[in-house]
């Protein structure tokens, strides 16, 4: 006897943006970052297993919108993000996105998430992975060039991470930076407010980059960056955006995530297709070197890649059961007879 | 002052599988199968406009996970679908569907949607928009091989749009064309359940294939289609999944949506990467001939492009101001500060 209800399968657990805040308040922030930095390390360390693909972008002048895909041949994830610098002219968000788990053996959907945040936790996670295999030893000084939406997150991710209790921040807005000591007094910091960004990198071991300008911008330029220092460059990620002078790159060891898509969008843009870069899934494997000596400057090309995203829901499942963190979302046409779609919708009547 | 709760432009509007039936009981079936089909003509109708790409498909041994994202350089959207012929043996759909229309200018989601069943309504609406210009006069009568979960809507929509009044039915199993006739009684169809394919087609003006096997089959060999019918094959649709026998495609001209695509996924995987085809739009635009004679094998090798879902969302929004058929879901990050993403989520604690 066919049924009106939906069954179980025609429900797709849903974390919204409430219930995501919930979860990381639940959980503990710089706990979550480093929960997600361990399964991010997890993928990476079975980079091979994944069916891997450059994102999908549609380009408008104002911005772009992606598709990140991702399998490793049981699971499936994607993520859809939009990058809109203007945005925040209209009180909207430069960067916002959700994502999707599912099995890839019946194609069902296992989880829907917010990832605007995630993402932000997301990238600051894999940043602090990335530099605590290549930041120079003892480091504790930060300069955070760039005061936005993602660096409150970068900077608890690099003191979680990696030790760094010194911050010497950036903006081209002051109230930006003023943003950020306010959201970080009590958090352990020590915090310089600097008046330009070569005053912000003095003294620092690591030096993160992440504007929002979607232009050529020249963040840092060559003679402003001195030996032994570790450059985490998080801002340039779509192309024809780039923080970075070229010939700061020149000097660098280069690691990226997957060099398919950074070439197209990353600092290595600017750059000729064969300048030599290490995939940082090969440092984290012991594969390849990371920081060889203590004058060596390393800089990470970030742009944020799908295992990543993938890495953050699977995360963020594991954390689900048992909570109320989720609610089912009816997304699933679901008929009692599966070749009776049309019963189903005849009956609804 | 900072508020806690959400703005409106944290919330996407949402139609869920309950209130896409509302809805389509609402406008009325046939209605909504004219209107689908109306929004597909506009969109091909202005083909050059669309930033088009194939298909992006995640495969595994049981199926495929696709996106498809297409843009008018207004507005974008995507569907998420899965093809997995077996999921029927754990009581699952074969295909599932969500999608998201968004615009471009700003990345914000505009609407997300079920899209199960308006993936089925739209690729009823587009297999009879596309026999409107192919299938010969005077047609009535249609076989209808393979009898699952699409077929009723490829009937009601052939009916509506071109005036199909006799179907000739074929199954594997009888139980299915069981089902299309309990579902279709009253619909002012005359029906035939048919003991073989070769039986099906015995005067048919319209052959519609749609069966769900992963495979190279052969529903229809060579010498079972005679001169002069339309053939509506929309089953084939993914590399390893055809149903037409090549000396058939040989000798009928071939129309399909985006050849790219559909030298990949469709009947025309069997053929030469040269076999000539024709682009449907150029057809519905009034550029290339279509039906040019009594005697003329027409093909449709429809394989679903990503514009028509495109347009079946265009039409969805369209018709959802001032009802109840959305909900509004807190997918977005929404800070009243734009940059301000920590302080959102501290002040949420």
């Amino acid at each position: 006897m066919p049924t009106l209800a939906p069954s179980d399968l025609a429900f797709v657990p849903f974390v919204s943006v409430a219930n995501m805040m919930r979860l990381i308040h639940r959980i503990g922030l710089r706990e979550m970052l480093v929960g997600l930095a361990g399964y991010i390390e997890a993928d990476f360390l079975r980079w091979d297993a994944f069916d891997k693909t450059p994102r999908i972008a549609a380009h408008a002048p104002e911005g772009v919108i992606e598709l990140m895909p991702v399998s490793d041949g049981r699971c499936y994830g994607f993520k859809y993000v939009n990058g809109h610098p203007k945005n925040t002219r209209t009180g909207r968000q430069t960067v916002t996105a959700f994502g999707l788990l599912a099995e890839l053996g019946n194609g069902y959907p296992v989880l829907l998430s917010e990832m605007t945040l995630l993402t932000a936790l997301r990238t600051a996670a894999t940043s602090a992975l990335v530099a605590r295999h290549l930041a120079p030893k003892g480091a504790d000084t930060m300069a955070l060039i760039g005061n936005g939406a993602q660096s409150e997150f970068q900077a608890l991710a690099l003191q979680a991470l990696c030790g760094i209790t010194k911050l010497r921040l950036y903006d081209i807005d002051p109230r930006a930076t003023e943003k950020v000591m306010r959201n970080l007094s009590g958090q352990g910091f020590e915090m310089i407010a600097c008046p330009s960004a070569e005053a912000a990198i003095v003294g620092a071991h690591i030096i993160t980059t992440c504007t929002a300008d979607k232009n050529h911008a020249t963040i840092l330029s060559e003679n402003m960056v001195g030996a032994g220092v570790h450059l985490n460059a998080i801002g340039g990620d779509c192309p024809g955006k780039t923080e970075l002078a070229p010939a700061i790159l020149a000097r660098a060891d280069v690691f990226v995530e997957y060099p398919p898509q950074t070439r197209i969008e990353g600092e290595i843009q600017q750059m000729p297709e064969d300048f030599p870069v290490t995939e940082i899934w090969q440092v984290i494997a012991g594969r390849a070197p990371g920081r060889r000596d203590a004058a060596q400057i390393t800089l990470f090309d970030g742009v944020g890649f799908a295992i990543e995203d993938f890495s953050a829901l699977r995360y963020l499942r594991d954390q689900l059961p048992g909570t109320d963190f989720c609610e089912k979302l009816d997304l699933l046409a679901d008929p009692d007879d599966p070749r009776d779609l049309f019963g189903m919708l005849a009956r609804a009547q």
